[in-house]
């Protein structure tokens, strides 16, 4: 089945230990879309301006991504984040933000993509990703990111989120501020009871735990742990967590299941492709990518993890 | 074969968020052997002093745990710690230490005990680590833990010991702080090539990562990153790392090999072993324990794994 990816597309200016990219392709839509591409077809909705590269353009051409729902904005720029990372390199400092065009970004589906199966609202404000979420009319599975910022700004709307969607995927910076509960098991727990069926932490270098709710009986709760594939060098973080998000959705949009078995395999999935999405800038290891890399690496995964 | 296990005995008196302690057993080499005792016979090397209560001592006869090497300090006190744990529960904030008996901790191994063929050091000065490991005559695998203090104050030592011991298990901010590297894959390997076969580096809640230089390739690097169980209720981390040491080492020491894939399922059979260790404080749980709960919990960890 298709998914529907809905969010930021940018150009991310990053420092880290290992080099510097100045207004690389970046945002939270276009890693998302380019791992879940390698899963399934993907509708990218967007926003961009007028000076957003053709080259960039031709990047997101490479893979099955459906550019209908990218705008582009007759006057304004291009969301541009300018961030660095330092030390364990968990956590991005973010040095400046220019919003531009995401500003008033609020995208109207056309009847082609309201009929989208598959949802992954990433990171925008909670207002929006409702706006969003009403208007898919056949959607089988929806989910949402968010971060610290709408947690604290605009929280009643991000809790009438939380009720209708069927997943959240978020850090574990941003589970302890959503539930004041230090410990993330108990976080995630707390997450549930606002909504969604399933929960995923994600915590960087350390992988990420999801939280299941029964579908039969919801006070059966399933827990599964994933640690993430060591790496003895991370070249840039930045985006590991939407491509995470995207092999995630894309698989199992792929499968078009959702139960424990299919949430977990997604999982790993998850974090095979922000393996892969850290040991370059930008999108410079996806475009060199292949499902065949991409299994494989599924392949030694899952050997690390059998006992 | 049996397991050598060398370090503190001690009270410990206890406060998390679930409750209070005073005066319970305690100690890295109690937990150790505890721990390990379900897979192997074991021989405890330390030094009380004639304040240790005889129930104390009753629970350590419960198990295989050979007691030769415990020496009774005709006067001086039991090493009694005292800590607390808060918030995420993560690391625990030393309020008082009374080394008593400890300070002058330098056992003498009988024939017998000099010849076990496995050997846990638990966290003790480098100096009697290495004194102990020098009288271990027919040693087939020795691993050590060690701690902040004598990264600090105790570097020649400690470099010493590490080009004696064939593993080390130590903590997360103990490799960052050993090697002044931020990122752990980086860490452990420069662990490795300060002399040890391979590293355990435990992160707490979230796991634990390995990493083996191969026997006949020293080049050659396996890595194993391995999750904690997700616990919805912590009581107490104390000794969590020592049993699942423990654990680990009473595993290997059962199975009498020491390739990559003995040290992952021992890796496993650690985490489960600090998974029983914490849902109570001191022993508590592991004296409720049998060997049928660990191979559930086992199987449990095999089956979250399983892709």
């Amino acid at each position: 089945m298709s998914l529907l990816v809905v969010g930021s597309v940018a150009v991310d200016s990053v420092q880290t230990p290992h080099g510097k990219r100045e207004k690389a392709l970046g945002g939270a839509a276009v890693y998302c879309s380019y791992a879940s591409s390698f899963f399934t077809d993907v509708r990218l909705v967007g926003v961009i301006g007028k000076d957003f590269p053709d080259e960039y353009m031709d990047v997101l051409k490479e893979r099955p991504i459906d550019l209908e729902g990218l705008e582009v904005h007759p006057e304004g720029k291009t969301f541009h984040w300018t961030g660095q990372y330092e030390g364990d390199m968990n956590a991005a400092e973010t040095l400046h933000v220019e919003l531009n065009v995401l500003a008033d970004f609020n995208p109207k589906l056309s009847d082609k993509l309201s009929s989208t199966e598959y949802v992954f609202l990433a990171n925008t404000a909670p207002q929006t990703q409702l706006s969003v979420l009403k208007q898919c009319t056949s959607c089988k599975l929806s989910v949402c990111d968010t971060m610290n910022f709408w947690i604290q700004s605009e929280r009643p709307a991000l809790e009438e989120l939380l009720k209708e969607v069927d997943g959240i995927v978020l850090n574990d910076e941003e589970a302890r501020m959503l539930t004041e509960e230090d410990n993330l098991p108990p976080a995630g727990q707390k997450i549930l009871e606002m909504g969604p069926r399933f929960v995923v932490i994600k915590k960087g270098e350390h992988g990420a735990l999801m939280m299941v709710r029964g579908e039969e009986n919801p006070d059966e709760l399933t827990m599964f742990a994933m640690p993430s594939l060591p790496m003895l060098k991370v070249v840039d973080p930045t985006g590991a967590g939407d491509s995470f998000a995207g092999g995630m959705m894309g698989y199992l949009a792929q499968v078009g299941q959702t139960g424990p078995e299919q949430l977990k395999r997604a999982l790993a999935y998850g974090t095979v492709m922000a393996s892969i999405n850290i040991q370059g800038f930008s999108l410079d290891r996806f475009r060199e990518t292949t499902n065949e890399t991409i299994e494989q690496r599924y392949h030694v995964l899952s050997r690390m993890l059998q006992l």
